[in-house]
């Protein structure tokens, strides 16, 4: 591929994406939109309503740039709780560090790699992009010290950057826990596995247990009823719902308030009263008559850092019994999962696992064919009766440059919702949690089908342009031992141009379309102009979609530490895509998504690892690059910058995640000992009342009522099926 | 080789055995040998002494086989605790799974072998040994359903037998729990990484954290001391240690009782009076003057439940202070390493990996040799002049049948000490510990370098026969994804010979060294009466060498499940090996070795993990077999017993070892609601004295000055080198 046809595929994508930004800016004006652009912002308050004048409305303007530039991070906090502040620290991580490297490498390395070996230079334009990669520097050069220098730089900033966020991340998280001192899940433990016995209910079997072994901590307990039978009760209610939501839409409050509200149902419990010994209120336990009760309950305590014990403390002998688990926040309970009986984890985890890698081994077949595709050359040969389609070079640029990664990301569509639906039958018991393991699950997939699957089918198909001599399989043969030489020598250079597309292509325009938010705005449009709804699904907001996102901003970190020092050209586009998102994301947050739960920053971990990961990969890359090229210095610094970063990523492990896995003591005590007594009181009166099962039965039925869905069948909720990869909240009727 | 030499081997081995055999049972009753043969006796009770008559003495006897025989589990369980119980128990389960196996691959597997192929059979002795394996079965046999239900019979009494020891140790465990409701180690917890301050020592640091967030719980607490500077203090009270030895010797107590009897000694205080707020008393303040405090402790509780959740909760939001863990028993404290700063462990831990790593490929090298040997044919090709020897008849079977594995256990010597070594550098908290993060070690290293480094290195020389064809190399390219029909095809029935001579010669041959413990003999000997010395270092008994032996027997476990189908004459001489294996070590437990220290049954869940890995293996080489014979239908019932297996694996994982981790909450909570006043009075009165860091700088220099080393240097606690793999303990002298 020459310069000309990535500067075509880049003319194509910025032509695109600036088509859809002007777009968007015109779009977020119409009124009719509002609910696709301003979900959030609609969900929060309904009033303020400014529509411009009419021909300002179909003019482009910069301002939504504005206000995301201009968002603080307190803001942030405030809309998205920590977990957005980590997504936007990421891009803001990201950005630095890629223009770090992109200054060093640009003016260091590709000057060295273009003026690597003697050769007539053409034109820029048409000059192969190879000629800007390190196959342009002839083996013992003495320039490679150039090429150790950036990697050094670019590795030793990477740290300590990342070791400022650690810092600053856990600084925040601290922050976020200690001001949060009426949170009900500090006092809360969620036990699953209660064993059952044929004279008690669970619950007394529950309260006697939790009465003699912490009488002086336990306060109370929250069965877990099977949401199926409470379900079919609620259908008896949901005319008295329907006028409800009608007078609930005028006041434009969201279902979450409904349960709060005394009056709002005259089947709910007014403030039920918890008594001392975890007495359930009696109408509570009429209304409950008609559930089955779970093996799982909440248990309330009387201080946090007891919660906290017995969450942490392994309760019985038989540890498939009384497991116990630190309570997630009441708007991030996922309650179907909590019926699910304890003994039955383990095989959900193995069938889980299997039914991973069984996706990631049938996944090679489309990613085989998309990288055939780029392989333009080789396709000719094989198969001779496309050379005449093939040789015109409009068809020739489209196919090398933009069919491969389009499909790939069309592929790609279907693999959040999947992968959402491998950790919903997992059993999380937060929504947040599931969101987390899909995110990990999509991130190795994304890394290992989009990069390393890449590079191996790449040298497959790479081979197959002639017969494959004895010395040619004697390297195949040593693959596993060789990977670093491989990876240098001839599989990341042949992808160089591959990966250069995909940032244009899956990274800018993705960004483009993530802002107008296609699929949304048809629906929208469908529904209020054809179908004259004024109301329907697709009124609905989106929580964010951590899962997606997430692994598609490290994906490209990782091309970008990968690629660095092989072929810098691909760092400035890097830079842009992450000044794109940075604007973009922060846009969204402040606009469209919802934030209904927040995992309290867990998210950082994995960007982390996955940040190491990356340095790590880029840095064994070096190691073959300087291995190939004969260069034994160099490849002793490199060794020692790995054994370096290993030691650093050690460190950060052992000094900073533990933080994101539990809530020290010392905190927890320090917030029950600034309790004072009415405090106290006020917290136990509302801890029952928070964790209300009902909230989220009306909350399904709601949606399922909106979304046409009479019933949902079983307590699994899945992703419904209108836009893939997003999960979906009910609507607020307006 | 023909079955003759394994024959030849076996008759060698036979001999040897019967040999060393009699001359231990007339060794025994010398009495000059007392204190070999029966360290941990003679350790309890010094008076009872009953010399047989001169003529008994030198008659070969089996009243040993009988004590053995009959010693019941009660007694193991009181002389050498839950870990010498769980060490029979593996004994006892691989007598019985091999049982099974033998019982099974000889009526119905072996028979099928030997006339799976039209041929003419010769004399059964001066037949080849292949003709036993499965390499004599042709392929698309229809009897290899045989081979499979053989599989599935042993694979099923496996995991059936795995499953009720995993109950009855569970059992046994938490019933030795529930009855040692004095432990002082239930009411402590070891403390590091306390921070520092520069107003305050570590001492009052500790306290006024415990006494402020566990005001109602913390009793009292005990520093840790650096211990360089305490023992030079330990070094003028040395005479007097002198003479208070030699009075101990004769009353016969053990030095762990010198520290607890109040008047021993003049400066230890009496009785130390443990205040409510944790007051150190004023002599003891004393006396630690003298030595640097460390930032470790062991902190008091007045509960087992507030010890046990201080212990497994997070502390501080800083994991690298306040890290609590539970505290090992008194003599099982490894108090060199509590000095370690907590914020070096993370550098330590990857260290250990990295040398452990190197070390396992260095050791690379021997095997390649020993496989050599192995090799006969190969190495007389490849070294035509050695050929002359090696024609003859005897050194033939000399070099293939027996120097091999001698050589190997030779090599194999030395690697337990270095483990050892790794796992104090490690920082291990308890002698228990270290003793089983060493075993771990050396089971990854066995099973790696003993199986499976020999497996490769043996196809590598195998290979060598002739220039390799295309075909091959396609073969060894495909390496890694074909390696069970690989395994199955040529390696493993070319190992045969080699791990049936490995058996006879490692597995029997070693078991009557173990029991005549020929190097304690010789020092024992030369001391006495070249000497004449009558106490000396020679004079120590060991405790039990669990990180060599619990490797060992799992090794032996691993090749009879990989080659149970393949090649079934293997399994009797396993049989006999694990039957003389149960008498043996039934004899060392009752009379030679010492148990100062229990892990609870910690080594269980190591052996779990590998037999089910040994199972999987022979499933995964069956795999290979039935692709090789082209027997699809064993291949699919195969495929779903290795899926069970794993299911088996992962619901034991969940169910059982849990409990060997943690004690659970209601058992403590119960334990401490049976205490009355004053027995917890008691309690608390012992706790402090329990841990007493004088003890073992006591017991250190005393060991020191046995073994004639003035000064052992630093903290680190080395294994002394006396035998190989053997963790002297102080002798007691006679």
């Amino acid at each position: 591929m020459q310069l000309s046809a990535l500067l075509t595929s880049a003319g194509i994508n910025i032509g695109l994406c600036s088509l859809l930004f002007s777009l968007y800016s015109i779009l977020r004006k119409q009124p009719s939109n509002r609910n696709v652009y301003f979900g959030r912002t609609l969900a929060q308050m309904r009033s303020r309503r400014h529509d411009p004048h009419w021909f300002d409305r179909f003019v482009p303007s910069p301002s939504w740039i504005m206000k995301a530039w201009e968002l603080p991070e307190e803001e942030i906090l405030a809309i998205g709780g920590l977990d957005a502040v980590v997504f936007v620290r990421t891009l803001v991580f990201s950005i630095r560090i890629f223009s770090i490297a992109s200054i060093v490498c640009m003016c260091l390395v590709l000057p060295l790699n273009y003026f690597g070996k003697e050769m007539q230079h053409k034109v820029i334009p048409s000059e192969s992009l190879e000629v800007f990669t390190t196959q342009n520097v002839k083996a013992g050069s003495r320039w490679l010290w150039a090429h150790t220098l950036a990697l050094y730089v670019i590795s030793c900033s990477a740290c300590v950057l990342l070791y400022f966020e650690n810092k600053s991340i856990i600084k925040m998280r601290l922050a976020h826990i200690g001001g949060s001192s009426e949170k009900p899940s500090h006092f809360a433990v969620l036990v699953r596995g209660i064993p059952w016995s044929s004279e008690e209910s669970y619950s007394d079997t529950l309260k006697s247990f939790f009465v003699k072994n912490f009488p002086s901590s336990y306060l109370s307990h929250h069965m877990v009823y099977r949401c199926g039978k409470i379900q079919k009760l609620m259908k008896t209610a949901e005319n008295m719902y329907d006028k409800f939501s009608n007078h609930n839409a005028q006041t434009g409050c969201t279902p979450c308030d409904f349960c709060r509200q005394p009056n709002a149902f005259s089947i709910l419990p007014n403030k039920p009263e918890v008594t001392e010994g975890g007495k359930i209120p009696h109408n509570m336990n009429d209304l409950h008559a008609g559930g089955k009760e779970c093996a799982a309950a909440f248990v309330f305590f009387k201080t946090r850092y007891a919660a906290a014990s017995v969450a942490q403390v392994v309760q019985s002998s038989n540890p498939m019994l009384w497991v116990t688990d630190l309570a997630p926040e009441p708007c991030d309970v996922y309650w179907s999962n909590l019926c699910i009986p304890y003994r039955q984890f383990w095989m959900r985890g193995i069938a889980n696992i299997v039914a991973t890698t069984a996706f990631l081994l049938f996944f090679l077949f489309p990613v085989a064919l998309v990288q055939g595709l780029a392989n333009l050359e080789k396709l000719r040969r094989m198969f001779p009766f496309l050379k005449g389609i093939l040789e015109k070079r409009l068809v020739s640029e489209l196919v090398t440059g933009y069919l491969p990664p389009v499909t790939l990301v069309l592929f790609l569509y279907m693999v959040p919702p999947l992968m959402m639906f491998f950790s919903t039958v997992e059993g999380s018991i937060s929504r947040s949690g599931r969101k987390k393991a899909t995110c990990c699950k999509v991130l190795y997939f994304t890394i290992w089908n989009v990069f390393f699957v890449n590079l191996v089918s790449g040298t497959v198909i790479t081979k197959l342009d002639g017969f494959p001599s004895i010395k040619e399989l004697f390297n195949d043969k040593l693959y596993p031992g060789n990977l670093p030489t491989n990876l240098a020598d001839r599989a990341v250079p042949a992808l160089v141009k591959f990966f250069m597309t995909y940032v244009l292509t899956s990274g800018w325009t993705s960004l483009a379309c993530e802002l107008v938010q296609l699929y949304p705005l048809l629906c929208n449009f469908i529904n209020k102009f054809i179908f004259r709804k004024d109301h329907g699904p697709f009124d609905a907001s989106w929580t964010f979609p951590f899962h997606t996102e997430v692994p598609r901003v490290l994906l490209f970190g990782l091309i970008g530490f990968a690629f660095a020092i092989l072929a810098p050209l691909i760092l400035p586009l890097l830079l842009v895509y992450f000044s794109l998102a940075f604007l973009v994301y922060r846009n969204q947050i402040l606009n469209v998504y919802l934030f209904e739960y927040d995992s309290g920053g867990r998210y950082w971990p994995i960007i982390h690892n996955t940040t190491i990961f990356s340095l790590l990969l880029g840095q064994i890359i070096a190691v073959g690059l300087f291995v190939l090229k004969q260069s034994p210095v160099c490849l002793g610094f490199t060794s020692v910058l790995i054994g370096s970063t290993v030691l650093f990523n050690e460190y950060c492990r052992r000094r900073f995640h533990p933080v994101f896995r539990y809530i020290a003591a010392q905190v927890l005590i320090e917030m029950d000992q600034q309790d004072d007594q009415s405090r106290t009181e006020e917290i136990y009166q509302q801890l029952y009342r928070s964790y209300c099962q009902l909230e989220w039965i009306t909350y399904e039925s709601s949606k399922s009522r909106f979304s046409g869905n009479s019933d949902n069948g079983g307590c699994i909720r899945q992703t419904e099926g209108t836009e893939p990869g997003k999960e979906s909240v009910p609507g607020n009727p307006s």
